[in-house]
């Protein structure tokens, strides 16, 4: 299972690691109190279909934290990702044939503090997908992550508040005027490609770019396609040019839904280097057999 | 009077310049509809005992925007401000002796689209009282402007959005879990000079950087307080890094309230340069009498 804030995701897995079965809920961390989560896996068990007697239920994600279902301490980085399983954390599930594990998270103390809840699953399948794979691994999303992996082994992490910023800018701010309408159309794309390359070019000015869209639409009459676009571009080009130095020659790993890692790879390519999208489900699926097999 | 988007502030000033009576009242441009900008007026027009007979009422700020009350179309920068009295506007009054006139904003559309309404008579006002001063000004606020002045030109000017974001991301972003308590206490000041150091070090890392906060919390067990001098410091010291190379030898002066200007000045000098904060009244005023002398 990937149980995120705000949904989960579940599989069932034959012994020969076919997927059997596959389900998913909204009923995401954020949602449950601790008393709910075993209800919540009861349910998201009926759906799967499971074949009777005990089972394990190996749980990557929120689930884990310190306000989800058993807080899975977290390791801290550098650290080999193969050390997840002996991390893990058992929640008791009273009634149950289910004998559930939650893999803990990673932290980063030095060189700048952070946290990831899910992400190390995923980029421990990339690093059984990938084996020989060295080098910076880019996970768009709300809290896009930016990952220095060798091999199975995390080096060091940065977070970016990429996806987050554009939802709240898109629902709470000044801006909200100017993408006041159909934000997919025809200008989007134009949009897109103005506003990443003025992030590329100028990083360090975001808080003065993001006006830009206000600007836009007084003074240019750019209609909503077009200022969702540039601003998009803006977030995702300013976040690129961040960790540009950190990007060697090799294509960047993409780790997240099918339409953002197309717009990563977009903007890789206009700051001379290049994405290579992987599908994400298949990852995190590829996280859990790894881990699985390293569990007792 | 300055009748901006939340509120508004009026003076009634005597032919000898001096201050006669002042008010406020919380009808800003943003909570009027066209037709009840008039009644507003009146309202503000009786708390400050004006004399009877015919009377000028300048105004500056918002309600000259196209959604006020009526439309003062921008002056283009680069431009003399002494110009704006000839760009002013007079909407009807019926029924009433008051004789309205409303000053324009200035746009800019070479060099990054941007607009300011009021700012510009705040900066006729500067002039008025520094007049030999050329170089950067720095309006700290919601939406902190940056403007490059030569006695009463303004050659340029941008717009931070550093205010809001400080306001959007303790409101509506994961970063609230951090500031969820006491906002003022001893660590804001400690919390304060590490987000500016870490701004003024990296400003092209923003969206990574801001999600310290949270991870502060999680890690360090960072209190809110803490947590917003951190915030507050990262987006002031990314902002001022950004317009580090604009910034001449002589002081910014820094227009705005006397908290966040003494904030800017600090950062100012984290940053190797300084601050000379004018008091925000004092230029709004200089500004309108300079604007009224200018107009027929």
């Amino acid at each position: 299972m990937d149980w995120g804030t705000s949904n989960l995701r579940a599989w069932s897995i034959g012994v020969d690691g076919a997927i059997v079965s596959a389900a998913q809920s909204e009923k995401g961390m954020g949602k449950l109190a601790q008393s709910e989560f075993a209800g919540a896996l009861a349910e998201i068990a009926m759906e799967l279909s499971l074949p009777a007697g005990p089972l394990d239920v190996l749980v990557c994600g929120m689930a884990g934290a310190r306000q989800g279902w058993l807080e899975a301490p977290y390791l801290e980085a550098p650290t080999d990702l193969r050390a997840l399983a002996r991390g893990a954390v058992r929640p008791a599930v009273p009634d149950s044939l289910l004998r559930v594990a939650i893999l803990p998270g990673i932290c980063q103390r030095q060189g700048g503090e952070n946290v990831m809840r899910g992400e190390e699953t995923q980029l421990l399948g990339l690093a059984s997908l990938l084996p020989d794979y060295s080098g910076l691994v880019c996970m768009p999303g709300t809290h896009s992550k930016w990952a220095q992996l060798e091999g199975t082994r995390i080096e060091n992490f940065t977070t970016a508040m990429t996806g987050e910023m554009f939802d709240l800018l898109k629902t709470h701010s000044v801006l909200r005027h100017s993408l006041n309408g159909p934000l997919e159309g025809p200008q989007r794309q134009a949009g897109f490609q103005a506003g990443a390359a003025d992030g590329l070019e100028n990083p360090a000015d975001l808080l003065g770019q993001l006006f830009r869209v206000r600007a836009g639409t007084l003074l240019s009459g750019r209609e909503p396609d077009w200022s969702a676009g540039y601003l998009s571009g803006l977030l995702i080009g300013t976040e690129i040019a961040a960790n540009r130095n950190r990007i060697g020659t090799d294509p960047v790993p993409l780790i997240g839904s099918a339409g953002l890692c197309a717009l990563y790879a977009q903007v890789l390519d206009m700051a001379g280097a290049s994405g290579r999208p992987v599908d994400a489900t298949e990852v995190v699926l590829a996280g859990l057999k790894a881990a699985r097999s390293q569990i007792a």
